[in-house]
C-alpha cells in the first residue's frame, strides 16, 4: 500500500536543515513511501535542489507563506494563519492527498488545527497525545503528554480507551493492560479526578490493573499508561532531563584522565550499545490518538535523525491501518459498554 | 551542640532490620548526636543487643505498643494509633526531649500526625515535603512531594516561599532562585492553579525566575522547584524508575560476553565512581517544612545505608538550626510584602 506522508518543513526550532534531510533519509528507506513537503517557497527550493531528481514522483511540494512560531497562541494559528505550512499540511490530509501529517512545530496549534480540521472519531471528545518510552520488558505507550492540561475522570477513561485500542492496534495485543498514573497503588491515593478515573476506568471493561506509579512506567508494568497532559509532559520532561544528566556525568567519568579515555576506547561497543539502546530520539514521534488521520508530533529539537523516526513512525501507523481500527475497536467498545457514557465528538 | 534525634524503628518497607544497623552506622559516625529509639519490645532489645555498651548514653531506648501500617489511613493512625511508634517518636519531638523526628514510615500518616502534634510555623497553611536532587550543576530543592495533593495557588506560593527560606538557611544562599514547575516556560502555560501560582510568584518579591519545566529540575536551572504533590511526586518516582533501568541496560552491556566483563572489571573505577555520584539513596531524608520542629521522611524502601543518610540530613538541620531560620524569614517576609496575603497556620 502506498503511502503518503504530508511533512511541515518549517516546524520545529531547527525548520528546514533539520526536516528536510530527514525526508530524503526516510524516503531511501521507505520505498514504498512519498511526501508532499509544504514550507516557504525558499525551503521548498532548497529540498529540490538538495534532493535532485533522486526520488522522482515520490517527493513533491507545496507551498505555503507564512509560519506558525512556537510559542504562537492556538487561537492566532488557528485563525489568523490559514496559509501556514502546518495549516496546509494538515489541509492535505483533509483533503485525500495526504494519509498523515507529520511536524515538530507547535504541539497546541498542531492540535488545535488538526481537531478543526480533521475532527475526532465518533465518542472521543478530545484528543491525546501518545508516545512509546523504553521500558525493562520492552515499551509502553504513555498519554497524555500535553494536549489536554485541564482533564476530567472522563477524559481519563476515553484515554486508557483510545491507548488501549492504539496498542491493540499497533501491536495486535487483544487485550492491552492500562495502568493509571497515581501517587500510590491503592484506591484511595491521589486526588479527586484521580480516583473517580480509576472508578471509571475499573468498570471500563478494559483490562484495567489499577493505579500505577511513576516508576511503574520503565518497569514496564502495563502496556498503557494513562495521565493527564499536564503530568505527562513532566514525567516526559524530567526523564529527558534525567537522561542527559546521566550521560553527562557517565562521559564525565570516562573522560578524567588518560587511562579512563584509554578504557573508553576500549569499553566504546558496550557504550555505544548503551547509548543507542537508551537514545530517546529513537521514541521521538508521538501519535495525535482520537482524530480521524494519522498525525504525528515531532520533539520540536529533534535533530534530523530523530524526525526521521517520527516519519517512519507515521508511516507504520498509517500502513498498519491504526486509525480504522481505533475507530472500529471504539465503536464495537461502545456497543458492549453500556455504564460508559460516550459523548460526542467533534466530528 | 548536642542533636537528639527520636527514630521510628518500625517504620518503611523493612523496619528494624534496615533501621537499627542505620542508627548504629550513624552514631559512629556524628559523635555529637543522640537518637532515642521507638518501637516494639522485641525490636528494642535486638537493637540493644546490637549494640551492646557502644554508645552508651547516646543511644536510649522507647517503647510503643502499636506500628502503623504502609498503606494504613491517616485518619486511622492519628485516631486510631495512639501509641504507634510514629506517634510515640514524634510526642518525643514535641515534649522537648528529641529535637528531630525520623521515620521511613506511611508518608500521609507522618504529615498527618506531625502536623497534628506539632503544629505549622506561623503563616503556613500546609507543610509540604522537599527533597534534594542532584543536577548537572550541583543539586537542587522541588517541593512538594507528596503532601498535598490538591494544591490551591496559594499553596504553590507558600511552597515557594518556603523552599527559598530552606535554601536559604540550609545553604546560606541569600536570594535562592525559584521556578514553577510547568508544561513551558511561557506564562500563559500551564493549566489554571499553576497560570495563578506564577502571578502570585512573581509579585511575592521572591527571586522568581518563572515557569520552568520538568528537564530544568536536572539542569539545575533554578535552586528552588515548586510543584504540587500529586506532580512532584510522579517526576520523583518517574526518575527512580528510569535510572533504575538504566543502570539496568549498563549492566546488561557490561556482561554480555567475557571480554565485556573483562572490560567492566577495568572500567570499575569509571563505572563505580557514576554509580556513586548518581546514588539515589544519598540523597534520600525528605524534609517536612513549614512544621514547628524538624521532621524527615525516609523513602520507605530504603536500605541501611539509605536510612543513615536520612538521619544525617535530620542532624544537619537540627545542627544549623533551620526552624528558627525559616521561622525568622517566613516573619520578615511576611512584614515586607504586603500584596501576600498569609493565611493563618494551624498553630
Amino acid at each position: 500500500m502506498p503511502v503518503t506522508l504530508a511533512v511541515d518543513l518549517m516546524g520545529g526550532d531547527h525548520g528546514p536543515p533539520v526536516v528536510s534531510p530527514a525526508v530524503c533519509a526516510f524516503l531511501r528507506k521507505q520505498v514504498a513511501a512519498s511526501v508532499i513537503a509544504v514550507g516557504l517557497p525558499d525551503a521548498l527550493a532548497e529540498l529540490t535542489h538538495r534532493a535532485g531528481d533522486e526520488f522522482g514522483p515520490r517527493l513533491s511540494t507545496f507551498p505555503a507563506s507564512e509560519v506558525v512560531s512556537m510559542d504562537e497562541s492556538v487561537a492566532s494559528a488557528l485563525r489568523g494563519k490559514k496559509d501556514s505550512s502546518l495549516r496546509v499540511a494538515i489541509n492535505l490530509v483533509k483533503e485525500g492527498k495526504a494519509d498523515a501529517i507529520v511536524s515538530a512545530g507547535n504541539t497546541g496549534a498542531l492540535m488545535g488545527i488538526a481537531r478543526f480540521v480533521l475532527k475526532t472519531l465518533p465518542g472521543i471528545d478530545r484528543p491525546a497525545i501518545a508516545t512509546i518510552l523504553p521500558t525493562l520488558k520492552g515499551h509502553t505507550y504513555v498519554l497524555d503528554l500535553g494536549a489536554n492540561v485541564d482533564c476530567g475522570a472522563e477524559d481519563l477513561l476515553q484515554f486508557g480507551i483510545m491507548g488501549a485500542m492504539l496498542v491493540a492496534a499497533l501491536e495486535n495485543k487483544p487485550e492491552p493492560s492500562v495502568g493509571l498514573l497515581n501517587i500510590g497503588i491503592e484506591e484511595i491515593k491521589g486526588n479527586e479526578t484521580v480516583r473517580r478515573a480509576g472508578e471509571l476506568l475499573r468498570a471500563s471493561g478494559l483490562n484495567f490493573r489499577g493505579n500505577v506509579e511513576g516508576d511503574d512506567i520503565y518497569k514496564g508494568t502495563t502496556d498503557v499508561v494513562v495521565c493527564d497532559g499536564f503530568v505527562g509532559n513532566i514525567a516526559l520532561k524530567t526523564s529527558e532531563g534525567l537522561a542527559q544528566m546521566l550521560a553527562t556525568y557517565l562521559r564525565d567519568e570516562f573522560s578524567r584522565s588518560w587511562s579512563r579515555k584509554m578504557l573508553a576506547l576500549l569499553a566504546y561497543p558496550a557504550l555505544k550499545a548503551f547509548k543507542e539502546r537508551v537514545d530517546h530520539r529513537r521514541y521521538n514521534g508521538a501519535a495525535l490518538v482520537g482524530l480521524r488521520a494519522v498525525a504525528v508530533k515531532s520533539h520540536g529539537s529533534a535533530d534530523a535523525f530523530a524526525f526521521e523516526c517520527a516519519l517512519h513512525r507515521a508511516y507504520e501507523a498509517v500502513a498498519t491501518r491504526v486509525i480504522d481500527r481505533i475507530g472500529q475497536r471504539i465503536a464495537s467498545f461502545a456497543e458492549s459498554q453500556e455504564p460508559v457514557k460516550f459523548v460526542g465528538g467533534s466530528a
